[in-house]
């Protein structure tokens, strides 16, 4: 793991953003809770997504399906027969891992590999010819555990979609083009995992299914790659992090046309954020075919049925978090702070955007030992509390507090000091610029409202500092 | 499945609320996608969740778990060995059925049963005696499928808040009492399903373990009994259709000292919506002697170290939604409207509260054949659809649209007629009085978010009728 990479986990750890999951069992490999603050990260990301892809929309809904699904559909969908990763095995150890990763040196657990194409678990140098393995996590419905009851936890959202498209396309009289969009959780059962979070056996993929005319997929996916990269930019990312990458057409799914991914500059390297697909007809064909249901469109200018084309943009909510932190991440060695003595101290400012930052509002007593300003500070706190999050905080100096709020991305920092007591007016700390102004109790609801819409700190309020 | 409820499931499949599951599959029993309205129904219940018991509290924090989880979890929390159901076998086919359900006449796909204590697939009198099977649905963690890498799939959201407490509570310095809140996707392999979606394999749970001092566990465990039954009243559901069901000490879960549900009047009957259970320090004491971690919370105050008690209060989104689309279902004979003749047809209202009905907003042009009437319509939609969730809708008679919006619930319909033309005006129309009052365009943002917030409609404009 690199050092930025691991100073991020640390930090992650530290202030509640991610935690490994069963961490007091020894963890799950790949598997990762979201603490407070992650939950909250991911819940923004989420809604701005909603906000962008369905209701500002004309032509998207949204649908929620299961995750358990009727195993035909995984026939159907060529998951069962493509949805693989070739395994060998260690033939001392028996150990397994992907043949691809390790060619490439890179295992479960990388830390513990010694060499390449050596066995990461017993250095042993001999392994199996690779055999598929499917990386669909099985399980049975109902008591009787045979061929017949097993079925699958989906590995994306989007079957349900394509099972759905008929009801939804006619239940909601949508012409084309239009889509169905959905966010949800997805499983798959990964054998090299590794780099933190960015690749995990459980996710919440955020995609839309964009069902077209055929002819006019190609205008269409050149669209949704524009609005994919935008919505990352949106979410605060720094340009020169994005990169297309066009898959050559000899590696692509068997699904799709074109593909194009957005990769984001990872402190690991170019990896992928997203995707945009070219899925064809290839998934309404094949339902069609094994469901013995007609999901062709019927097009009332052109009196005639056909399958349409799909542009399916996908991103995973777990990978655009990880993006957002490396790219917020900042440290300052010598601290911060110019107006006291320089310390030794590395600082810590993550710089998120103001919709995603996790806690928006840090409300502070000056000191802790003044009963009337802590009692002015949390009556301060149950006012804001109902319109923003906000986080009150009364431990340790107050340029210390300020570095905690800094290191989790808190947007501004209220602090309620002597004057406070005598005027009703606080303190505003704006975290990137550390500039203050001090305003009126009264108008708080409404100034944090503009400093959240984007409005100019320092026209706010009476400069300070 | 009674009349009323026949209709609900048919009025959920019509306009999109909810649909089964793989349905071109012949659908997989007590799976249910959530459609475009039903989404968003879901989504609204989820924020009301959010903002009463996590933004608004000062002591709950959020977390985003992992629905696969290290074997051991199950072992300690003691599901392995009590999450099960009784069932039998009928020895003529080898169906597999619920012996309690039996007893009762309950079985999947009830219209089948024909007589109590028979087969509903052969008609055979002859069973096995009960087995116990366990209701996590089972899989494993990487390409070995043996007991080592067996792993369930969560029954319910509790046991990531129970292995995170101690990293939670130190890292973001709580103390007692304090609670961890989650909403996140559950399974249960359930054996007797029905009453459309009531009892499914699949859903989003939403709770909170609240962690107290021993002691003040049952001043607590009241609280949130009352908290729980004010959020039901909050989301509009009747009060007379709610009530409290004491679970007799002999028939406790293995891990509560005391549950109460609150239970919903469904057209079957009064069932479970939600449930609050006292789990004592069953959780934290059973993780702390499995995974060998101490666990015990140290109070600063009394200088000494112990096991908090847990109060849970939990309820299934789904039952939610199933309960606010009983409540909210009126039937009108003869149509609704007073000023036109009466009909023979039979109109439907669906009265959701206005914090949850999935559309707010329709917009509609007086008619479909005067292009300037639908160009404007179509500007007000184009206006209003950043800031709530609106849909547009030409087809039909206004009177028409007007019964397909109060179908689903739509709060407020905007109507743009030959007046809108000359001066900028449109009709709007109260979903519940079917009174209208005419606005301006220019006031309309303003005039929705204050109905939407509950003023009074009439007082918001000009009467029409």
């Amino acid at each position: 793991m690199t050092d930025l990479m691991e100073k991020i986990t640390s930090l992650c750890k530290r202030r509640g953003f991610i935690f490994q999951s069963s961490e007091i069992y020894g963890g799950v490999e790949a598997l990762w809770d979201y603490g407070p603050l992650g939950s909250l990260l991911k819940d923004n990301i989420k809604n701005e997504w909603l906000k962008k892809f369905v209701q500002t929309k004309n032509d998207v809904v949204l649908i929620d399906g299961t995750c358990l699904m009727h195993p035909n559909v995984w026939k159907a969908s060529g998951h069962l027969e493509h949805f693989t990763d070739p395994l060998v095995e260690c033939k001392n150890c028996h150990s397994r891992f992907r043949a691809d990763h390790m060619a490439a040196g890179r295992f479960i657990g990388e830390g513990k590999a010694k060499a390449k194409n050596q066995c990461p678990q017993c250095g042993g140098k001999d392994f199996t010819s690779p055999k598929q393995f499917n990386l669909m996590f099985k399980t049975f419905l109902g008591p009787i555990e045979d061929e017949a009851h097993m079925t699958y936890l989906r590995p994306e959202t989007a079957q349900s979609m394509f099972t759905n498209f008929k009801n939804i396309q006619e239940l909601m009289r949508l012409k084309l083009p239009f889509g169905i969009a959905q966010i949800g959780r997805c499983f798959r059962n990964e054998i090299t995992t590794g780099d933190f979070t960015f690749r995990t056996r459980e996710f919440d993929i955020a995609e839309i299914e964009y069902f077209v005319k055929p002819g006019e997929d190609e205008k269409w996916f050149e669209y949704w790659v524009g609005e994919w990269e935008n919505f990352f930019l949106d979410l605060g990312l720094k340009k020169e992090n994005l990169r297309r990458y066009e898959h050559p057409k000899e590696a692509l799914s068997h699904y799709s046309k074109r593909t194009v991914d957005i990769e984001y500059k990872f402190p690991f390297g170019w990896s992928e954020l997203a995707g945009i697909a070219n899925r064809t007809d290839y998934d309404l064909k094949r339902h069609s075919e094994y469901s013995r249901q007609d999901l062709r469109y019927y097009d009332e200018e052109e009196k005639k049925k056909y399958y349409p084309y799909v542009i399916e943009p996908t991103v995973g909510i777990e990978r655009i978090v990880l993006a957002l932190l490396c790219d917020a991440y900042e440290e300052i060695k010598g601290g911060r702070t110019k107006t006291t003595k320089p310390t030794k101290e590395v600082e810590i400012l993550l710089k998120l955007d103001k919709k995603i930052a996790p806690i928006k509002i840090a409300v502070l007593p000056l000191v802790k030992n003044k009963p009337e300003l802590v009692k002015k500070a949390k009556e301060v706190y149950q006012l804001l509390k109902p319109h923003f999050i906000c986080q009150y905080d009364e431990l340790g100096s107050i340029g210390r507090r300020y570095r905690r709020g800094d290191e989790i991305g808190v947007i501004c920092s209220i602090t309620c000091d002597f004057q406070t007591l005598k005027d009703d007016t606080v303190t505003l700390r704006d975290r990137d610029s550390m500039r203050q102004i001090r305003v009126e109790i009264v108008k708080l609801q409404e100034i944090i409202t503009k400093i959240l819409e984007g409005e100019e700190f320092l026209k706010l309020g009476k400069l300070v500092k």
